[in-house]
């Protein structure tokens, strides 16, 4: 926001530089930033529903009757409750120290690698938990979320404490 | 913030008026909007847990041990967890994106549209699920849920690109 | 925002009134207080996750199997991950309760209170569940949560009504 007055008596020059950035949480590009992925990954988890009726269809099974009595099936089926019980277990966490994350004003570079190993990892998760992958891939997925979450905590506790 | 004075012939009164309308986010009629809808929402969902341990009191059964005899009981009761589950997967996708969405600064009868939509559609859906109603009232209320918080992440897309 | 001007003497009059203070929503007091306990309460439920591993592993079952021949050992697995859930439950809506109640700019006491009050019942239902301790003390460390819940919304219901 600029604004330039001249008069013949005076001159005055006024500049709110970067106004509206600090003065609206939502212009900071760290939260900009921050609502892109979390959008991006919320989605994902809420797609998890859909394909969790696919199976069901294909299966021929409901999936929550626990009525399943071929063990191969419902392992199939269960997996993909799992994964979205997994997904909320892990994205509501990264979502709301996320959010306090952005707030603290972070490093924009930082917080966007933060943000994109994160959903980079979740995407991961979710594949080789459908698939499925051999098991150590999974794992590493989940661990690198968690690093991730908790990277971000520490750096909320440095900025707020009370 | 930076302030330039140049020549010394001139009276300037600058007074900040309604400052804090621009200046905090939590003064945004559609976030107030936002704030009411979810706490609603949220309560509806708390609500649950007293809920299932009605059943579980009227039915005599206790909801998570797994040691249910009776089929047409334990469907009762399990019916009620699967409701709460539902919510948690379904309200906090809407929460996150609602909020994003809410500080991007949308029309205000558009956002208090999405967010009464959403709003009746969860009643609707945990009504169906708790007398229960035939099948497709259920899958219905769950469907314009969805397009609902699809519709405001669209908008988030839309706004906060990065 | 208004600008008046005067052009007769040199009379500067410039009043930002704690500028930094109402323009960013993370400087509020309250807002920090709720970072640091939202972040505590949110890192406790993520360490669940390790506790169900553990026991997993010193209990010789995969959680999740759904083949647990010994009644002992499914109980013991299953209760941290009925903790779990009910971390779920109860912590999501205080995450988001409380955001909204720490936007409205309550009293910085009684905000502490409700913070600190929530936490420690839930740290005080997370280890009566585990050890485990006799019922009540679980039922009324939830039922604390609840309470404290419950407060807040009635303060934001109170503040953002529309």
């Amino acid at each position: 926001m600029f604004l330039y007055f001249r008069n013949c008596d005076f001159f005055f020059y006024w500049s709110v530089h970067d106004f509206d950035d600090t003065s609206s949480v939502a212009d900071s590009k760290a939260f900009l930033a921050f609502s892109t992925y979390a959008t991006i990954v919320i989605l994902k988890m809420m797609l998890l529903a859909p394909v969790a009726w696919y199976f069901c269809f294909t299966h021929k099974v409901w999936v929550y009757t626990n009525k399943l009595d071929d063990a191969e099936t419902a392992e199939d089926v269960e997996r993909v409750r799992r994964c979205h019980q997994n997904d909320l277990e892990n994205i509501v966490p990264f979502v709301v120290i996320g959010l306090l994350y952005a707030l603290t004003g972070p490093d924009l570079s930082t917080a966007l690698l933060h943000f994109r190993v994160f959903v980079g990892s979740r995407l991961c998760h979710t594949v080789a938990y459908l698939l499925p992958l051999p098991q150590p891939s999974r794992a590493l997925a989940w661990l690198v979320g968690m690093i991730v979450t908790f990277s971000m905590a520490y750096q909320v506790f440095r900025t707020a404490h009370l």
